[in-house]
């Protein structure tokens, strides 16, 4: 159930653009695809939460995997977000994603339920079982209200039920329990990514494998540079390109406090995407708030500071 | 939108009984709803979190839908939880509920994502416009980690967005505070639901329509009896009523510290339906942990406590 | 420990009124307890968190305590809070309360630290054995993050070692598991007082002694009507007056989102007391923001609608 | 009110030796002291969570601040935490603490009260006009559940409230938005250390200067080796002490889930300084629950794997 060696390099999640009525717009998909393979990405990751695959319906998702695996035909992995409550609704999208020809799926704990460690155990057990293709644990408890632990998860991996972990807890002690325990119990094969956009290097330095950053559909030349020299041994270039994402990356603000968190991230992260010519429209999926266009205005001056627009 | 005269009385948030292989039991499930109706129960939820909708996949939610209002054939009102992510998602839920033929429709607000409160009435007001059937908000901050505000729920009420609430938030103050709002704003054909089961006398007498009783599986008479004294202003029964209902509760702890909150109380509902002959396995849905026998004789002992075996 | 019939009745938080510089302002103090006396209470709770216990220096403990404790002179019982972290640091509040002549002490779980139920189990068995006079539990998870279980708590009182429990932890159904248990048990002499001021009838209902409620600082004689009514078994008047009570608490809202929810409650309590000529200024603790003109204003408008200006 | 250089290098929060019956044991305290000194540490902070400062009373606290500063006699700068609700009671320990001796203060957000920014703002502001000595700044939202944000702590250090920051938030990105804020600000006497004693090189590389580690008591010779790696630009070594030291952190442990988590942290370390003959009882302040023997022997094993014993 494991790939022969580590899945590894920048994997962006890929934001859905969508059309001012709400419908996936497969053009803008694809531009933003050929945006992100040009910039040198390793892999792509549809259905995540950047992609707004919680306000995506099953019918949105589909298209989404359809439109992308059929353009990228086999240049880059591509992996799924089967996103959903409990095991078994999780694997209607899996059954959705494979069949499309996903390289891999990735998935939470259970939520809107309250599980026990143990349940959580059984429900990444049983999405396996009947997977066919790698799975990949997604611990972001910010969504989900349940941390994966360390040991469970390494547990999962000694068993071949996981084939790696996409890290968006913030807990770097606990990042560093499996990147230290993957050494000790010789899990080589089983992938190690961070998803916390603002400490790459870190992540890297301590022995990650790559990174799934949302502003890298915004800048994938940047993380793909971050990446790069890590992995020629050169620090203080990793360090620097970080330095310059990170003030990039202030974007994500501009919504301020009246719209949901994710609604100001996602607003900007389609916005600068608009704004550089990429996706037609900066829509968002219901019910989040717009942007209005003094934030977009905000929006665009990060991009100019970065040398992006 | 909204009913001419608000929901009132007892209404269950039905079981799903499943086959040891996780499918749907519909002989069981039929004979579920029977013992409720003949309890004398107002009406029947069906898919909401004590159904374990959050386990379910689509094909078991109609299942469950085409199961119930068929046999029930408009004795009672049949409403159904559309538990999803967010409004789009719930509409794809929505439109199969209302082909079944429900009565009502109950809608929690988002969860997976971080959402403002303007983006929470966005999000019922999105599900509204489409639904065709009543609406009610499941205030669940347990499960979904927003709470939904009176001032919100009555602005939604006056809208006609919302036919009613059930709320299982434990508030008790924000509670009277939607009743006290409904009476000053004479929003009266707002149905004012509790799913406290254990204060439903307090409730009742604050100015609740009714109660939503998961407990109610097990017990349906006990809760209509409670209703129905309540109703002839004997407060007296009504509480010596909700205090052995009270006493039969402590069935939700047998599982104790082993397995998730919800398990522990679900499976033990279900064990009691099967030690009392109405369903024929006790099986909750993956991944949850299971009574064991011990655990399953202990509710047997309550059931024994309160005269029901 | 224990005494031997449980504190009951109209038991208020009294707030703690300051002088424009900070320092306590005893005369005002000493009308507040007069106003509150006139009001007809049954006791007097200093030190609580209604009475800013967490801003006040134990310099400012010390003269409030002095200063009521003389002035009420055996009139009523006073409590006092003994607020600190853990039980040693309780303890040296504790001698400074007894020494002062307080009939009873109130005590949080541990906070700051994260306690498990087991140790603050020692916690209040360390605090009863030094105390010298009965001890309560103050359940107050919003201000110390952990609940008190109701097990814990009944069997705390089994042992002696607590003589009541106030409960502000607006859970109603823990509440009513400790009424339920106290009468199982035969645990007359503990005494069950809530502080969920907006559903006193409905805690008088299920079984409640007594409240200590915030805004009995403002309207003592309210609550006291709400109580007498309530033990007259008038419990349509004391819903009333409950409701009426309800309308009135909305003053706590007016200081909006710009400051703390703490802070807003407390400044309005002391601007209506400050409104009726009850004490000099409506200063607050440092570092809480004051209420401004317009906001203060607001709370003169509930008082006149309350009749109470 | 800042110092001219910022505090830097490694600085552990000096655990408190207790005798049998819960007092100071001054001569363990020194011996422990000793042992850091000997260690190369570059200052100490007494006071802190480490130092079980919630569990001490006020007495307790005066012991530790004089024992250590008169034995210490200006060989590091000796910082203590004056960790109190809110301002006024802070002031109090500050008083305390500054005729001690101590070289700065470190103190959190309120707590126990719900605060708003604006009003964590007073606070510090308040603190450190009455201090005297540099004010640093713990962030410890596991504690006082509230988290300063990045830009709040700059605009305190620019106004020259705050001379340092302390933080133990585990939010890694928020860090570096500190550390790169601080940069662009130039706000270069403005002391920024981390707490997060795993992840020490990477808080270095980004910028830090310095750390409070808990496990510093236990192996002070680690840390001031890891630091010295990183001075010197060795990041490979750095990062394998670093390691190393991941490695007997997993002591902490070892008290399971019958206890609270900082009862068995602070066990765990105070078990092991015991073991190594440093002080003479492992004993834990009220109502910490103690580690059991074979917890104990467990701790041993940490300490032989690690070559300490």
């Amino acid at each position: 159930m494991t790939t022969a060696t580590a899945l590894s390099g920048v994997i962006p999640p890929v934001c859905t653009p969508l059309t001012p009525d709400f419908e996936v717009d497969r053009p803008s998909l694809i531009r933003l695809v050929d945006h992100l393979l040009a910039g040198g990405v390793d892999g792509l990751f549809l259905l995540g939460s950047t992609s707004e695959v919680a306000y995506l319906p099953d019918g949105h998702r589909r298209t989404v995997l359809d439109t992308v695996i059929g353009h990228v035909g086999g240049q880059v992995p591509v992996l799924a977000g089967v996103i959903d409550m409990t095991a078994l609704r999780v694997l209607d999208h899996v059954r959705v994603a494979v069949q499309a020809g996903v390289a891999g799926i990735v998935a939470t704990a259970p939520f809107y339920t309250r599980t026990h460690p143990a349940e959580i155990a059984v429900h990444f057990r049983t999405i396996a079982q009947h997977a066919g293709v790698p799975l990949y644990a997604y611990d972001l408890p910010v969504s989900v209200h349940s941390k994966l632990g360390a040991q469970l998860l390494l547990e999962l991996a000694a068993e071949g039920v996981l084939a790696g972990l996409k890290d968006s807890s913030g807990d770097e002690g606990g990042f560093r329990e499996v990147l230290l325990g993957r050494r000790a119990r010789e899990l080589d094969s089983f992938a190690v990514l961070t998803g916390s956009e603002l400490t790459v290097d870190a992540a890297l330095w301590m022995g990650a494998d790559g990174v799934v950053p949302g502003l890298g559909n915004v800048d994938p030349h940047g993380y793909v540079r971050l990446f790069q020299a890590a992995r020629d041994d050169d620090w203080t270039a990793a360090r620097t390109e970080q330095e310059r994402l990170f003030r990039l990356f202030g974007l994500v603000h501009v919504g301020g406090a009246h719209m949901g968190r994710s609604s100001s991230a996602l607003g900007a992260f389609k916005a600068a995407l608009h704004l550089c010519g990429i996706i037609d429209s900066p829509t968002t999926a219901i019910p989040q708030i717009a942007l209005d266009d003094a934030e977009i205005a905000a929006v665009g001056r990060y991009l100019a500071d970065a040398g992006l627009l």
